[in-house]
């Protein structure tokens, strides 16, 4: 070791870091492949990156986050301690990111979800991207002396509907191909891979390798980024992985990100990152399945806008600015070591067609996953993820736009907020008599509440009484739960003896108002959506809901707060990660890839800040429901009830 | 200078080189670049290499091309002489390969040759197969706000008729778009390659440079490699450049090159003689009119099917087996740098399409050039270069062969033959009493013979009677000029006197039955053809002759020697290196290329070696000008005035 490295012990995953002097404990976990929450991106503003310091000595800079109690026991924000000494620090629950509640999507939903969604359409035939077909060529002879590619083509052409002017080569695979074909007596395996219009031939092997063909389909989402291993000649979801996005350290939500990016020259840098994250899935992926990594031919990436930018190593930049520019968005299949990606050396990456700045290939495998493009039925289709991104329509027209309804859903700006992750509340009951019953994530003791925690709690806030329709707590209440503080008034949700910080776990007005900010930016761009159509909420058919916070809410409290409008409970699905769904349908059959381009052309985006409709609805919602009870008569009944 | 390397100089050129010992005096002139005439490829057998030993030592072994005058005067046989002293070394003109002869072709032909040989036939129009187009985008604003690749492609579907499905963008482009757009204030040129059907962008640059876009057309010989630089936005040929296939050295013909290469597993040193041709030509072409080598955005080359192989890096190993198969007759464009080719690095480079084994992309380009493929009159195409490859057809039909003439129409194989450089013989005629009239390229004093003189020589031994009709010596031929030797007879054509090196230029009985074999093999060719669509000589309506030999014969002697059928003179067109202008034409015209893919679908190749009829027609051939006279009545008449 040199002299002027330090030793940074973590536990408790019994992990060591060597570091230079000067570097924050936040980077020492970067460096360890340790996932810290730091949802401000290491900025000391969110104050979710508490560890605590066992041992060693360290330059801290003062934080508000960091009460008298938690300094005593050696708290600190990893972001704010800047590294002088050896250390050995204990990351607590609360500040890890538990890859467990990524939503790594399933199987289920592909092989029936179109269909059980949208009944009368018909499922996309098997028909991979990236296709093996075995084929035994007749040997020439002097009456039957065509080329050795003109052979080859003649023959993917009689076992396909492929026309040999569609057919292209790789000049190295060109370059193999006589003594390939005659070392393997004319019987091969041709590995396709779809460039619409045209095919090219990637490979050929000899002898019949047909069935070792594998995809990745990829969700590259602001936070986490999840994988899928597919075997290609039969469609069977093989494994599936997931992490967090590297780029969190420079910023929780995407705007950060490139703002740090364009400040700091370090666009490439974050290009590397994202390739890092998915080589490393895929990596993981192959060794834990015993695969060549050879065979893996294809990945479909379907990230949102900025991601799949960041992805390719486009720049970003004009996004941020008026008028809001994406690069592209419909991109064309590439070579995947071109961005080194690494699967077959020849295999090649595919992306879903962005829609613009905001609504991006996430998007465009959601509508597919579920064939709202087909759908029969006026349906919204809203993903909440980092952002909450929402499509009305059906087989007619398709309207999109997203909400900036921030990352308060995720935990941030939130006193007590945090990830999904093991010992986050994510159900909880407020009883008439404001008692508080909950539920927490792997059932450990709480550490905070995720998402669905909190909206239940906001929704559990109003129909108890403790807060009034604007989201203040009523006076009068008989709770010793609602406190007074020198920040304002605040609800004991659970008291620090049964915490597994042994602090309380509070909701404060603060947190109350960021809520509504939040579910009003939701609501008021679906009722956008609408009047963009000149339609109302009762034209609303079905309503699906899909990503991470989207897979675990409670319908009936979205519509008690009004994030959702007041629709039949009965209408609303969840459908799960449809981004990875999507990326796999695509994967599995080259018409889904063609369809998804076409969704991608037909989507309309709607551009919510440049929308005075728009801050007309916000303001109106930011009420519990919403200004208008009227709008939310299911709600209006069941305050009266819980009221009486 | 290391100890164990020797000094060789070489005069007239006073060019140095520094070579290990055990290296032949032929090594040191190919590194030297410069480029001595051997046929053989260094075999000894041709006798062609002759040089001036003026000092030093070295081991030399017997050639029985060298006479004992010879070796006094010092001359050697460069690929015999071994290297074990410093030398100074001539070389004679007669042994050096001369450039100025090389068919260069010219753009006269291009513009109008279409139009004049098939006067029905439409011009291709311009439409380059990679343009430069200027653009001026509308600025975005909130209410246009298309991402930047998609307002790209709008301008230029609004300038072309290209749509945006079929345009592609290289990644690299696409990274730098969004700062060159809003640097160039949308004001930019875009560069569109053609890559059949679809489009690629393969740069964008600011402001208006369309008019800086370049092409390079390039005649891949076996012996010579000629390229002309082209304007591709006026059509304008630049100019030329040419030099001898650097290949030369292993082999005068393709054939030995394919064994020298598989037994000495030469296939990639080969393949970079070819592309190390193509850049010099390239890089002296640029430099020579001060263009920036970044404004050369496409290549096409027309080759035969092996030196197509050869510069694709291709193994033309199965050519010269059973069946005879090339690895690939129509290659898609690559980028140029897949194969080293220096152009921009995003460049383009196309290939002629092949028709098989030994009919190329040269013979492709040679229909195109004068669209035989739309011919109303039934056409005969000869290109004799070093092979003789022929095309008999019209606009409903084409098939092709090629007739292993031999090289001895380029000198090979004949005592006093040469290649077409200062000094050769090229007209020579023989009076009724025996005197000798001949003309040299670049009236120097004579050296040789090289093909044209070859062919008139042969027909005026025949005129003149010194000759039979089976090519023998006549008895009883009072002059001087036809001697006994040891090796048999011979007749002097030039006196050592009037010659360069002093010594006879001589006939021998052995050289007549060469060129009688060889011009009997592309007759025969010829009838085969005819043979083959139930045809006969009388349904020949034009005769065209294209490549460096067919260009500077006499049409009447190649008649009278029975090398043609008996035609009438008047149909019998010279065309030049028709293969430079079908790439040419090519690079012109999207459309071109089209037509030449087109025409090597189109064309049917007829196997020569496997065809009975062939072997009939050639042995009936072996005599002047046959042994049917019948088939020659003008001949006939000629011969019977002659020997009046």
């Amino acid at each position: 070791m040199e002299d002027s490295h330090y030793t940074i012990h973590f536990l408790p995953n019994d992990i060591t870091v060597e570091i230079e002097p000067g570097k924050t404990v936040l980077d020492a976990s970067y460096k360890g492949d340790l996932f810290i929450n730091a949802l401000c991106g290491g900025d000391g503003t969110c104050g979710k990156c508490k560890v605590i310091l066992q041992s060693g000595k360290t330059q801290r800079r003062p934080s508000s986050h960091i009460s008298v109690e938690e300094a005593e026991k050696g708290y600190v924000l990893a972001c704010k301690t800047l590294i002088d000494d050896n250390l050995e620090v204990f990351i607590p629950e609360e500040s890890r990111l538990d890859k467990s509640r990524i939503l790594v999507g399933d199987n289920m939903l592909f092989s029936g979800s179109q269909a059980a969604i949208n009944p009368g359409v018909e499922q996309f035939k098997h028909a991979p991207l990236i296709n093996k077909i075995y084929l035994e060529l007749p040997r020439p002879t002097m009456d039957d002396n065509m080329a050795d590619y003109e052979r080859l083509c003649q023959g993917i052409s009689s076992e396909t509907t492929i026309s040999a002017e569609k057919l292209s080569i790789h000049l190295a695979v060109l370059k193999q191909l006589p003594a390939l074909l005659r070392s393997s007596d004319w019987k091969i395996t041709v590995t396709l891979a779809n460039r619409c219009p045209l095919f090219e031939i990637i490979e050929v092997q000899p002898g019949d390798v047909s069935a070792n063909n594998y995809g990745i389909a990829v969700d590259i989402g602001t936070t986490t980024v999840v994988a899928h291993l597919i075997n290609l000649s039969t469609t069977e979801t093989i494994d599936a992985e997931a992490t967090y996005n590297s780029q969190i350290k420079y910023g929780d939500d995407y705007i950060q990100r490139i703002m740090y990016a364009a400040q700091n020259n370090a666009m490439e840098m974050m290009h590397e990152m994202l390739t890092e994250d998915v080589n490393h899935l895929i990596s993981t992926l192959v060794k834990r399945n015993t695969l060549n990594i050879h065979n893996v031919n294809a990945v479909v990436c379907a990230g949102n806008t900025v991601m799949t930018h960041f992805l390719m190593g486009l720049d970003p930049t004009n996004i941020r600015k008026e008028p809001y520019l994406p690069v592209v968005n419909i991109i064309a299949p590439i070579r995947a070591s071109e961005i080194d990606v690494r699967i077959n050396s020849h295999g090649l990456l595919y992306t879903l067609p962005c829609v613009g700045a905001y609504v991006g290939g996430d998007i465009s495998a959601g509508v597919l996953s579920i064939r709202l493009d087909k759908a029969e039925a006026l349906s919204l289709l809203i993903d909440i993820g980092t952002n909450g991104e929402i499509v009305l329509g059906n087989k007619d027209w398709l309207v999109c736009c997203s909400a900036s309804a921030g990352p308060s859903f995720e935990g941030s700006g939130i006193s007590c907020g945090m990830r999904a992750a093991k010992g986050a509340i994510e159900k909880i009951t407020i009883t008439p008599d404001f008692d508080v019953m909950y539920k927490t994530i792997g059932d450990a003791p709480p550490s905070g509440i995720c998402g669905s925690g909190l909206l239940e709690c906001l929704a559990n806030l109003v129909r108890s009484g403790v807060i009034d329709r604007t989201g203040n707590f009523q006076k009068g209440i008989k709770t010793e739960r609602l406190r007074s503080t020198d920040n304002g008034q605040e609800f004991l949700l659970v008291d620090r003896k049964e915490t597994a910080k042994k602090k309380d776990i509070i909701i404060t007005q603060a947190d109350i108002q960021n809520l509504i900010r939040s579910k009003a930016a939701i609501y008021s761009a679906i009722s956008t959506l609408l009047e963009s159509m000149g339609m109302d909420v009762e034209s609303i058919e079905q309503v699906y809901l899909a990503g991470g916070f989207g897979s675990y809410l409670d319908a009936k409290s979205a519509v008690t707060i009004g994030m959702l409008p007041d629709i039949e409970i009965a209408k609303v699905h969840f459908v799960g990660n449809t981004s990875i769904i999507g990326a796999k349908m695509t994967l599995f059959s080259a018409e889904a890839h063609e369809v998804a381009k076409e969704i991608g052309t037909k989507m309309t985006y709607i551009d919510l800040m440049s929308n005075n409709k728009y801050m007309e609805e916000y303001v109106s919602a930011n009420f519990l429901p919403h200004t208008n009870i009227e709008k939310f008569p299911s709600v209006a009944e069941e305050l009266m009830v819980s009221k009486k």
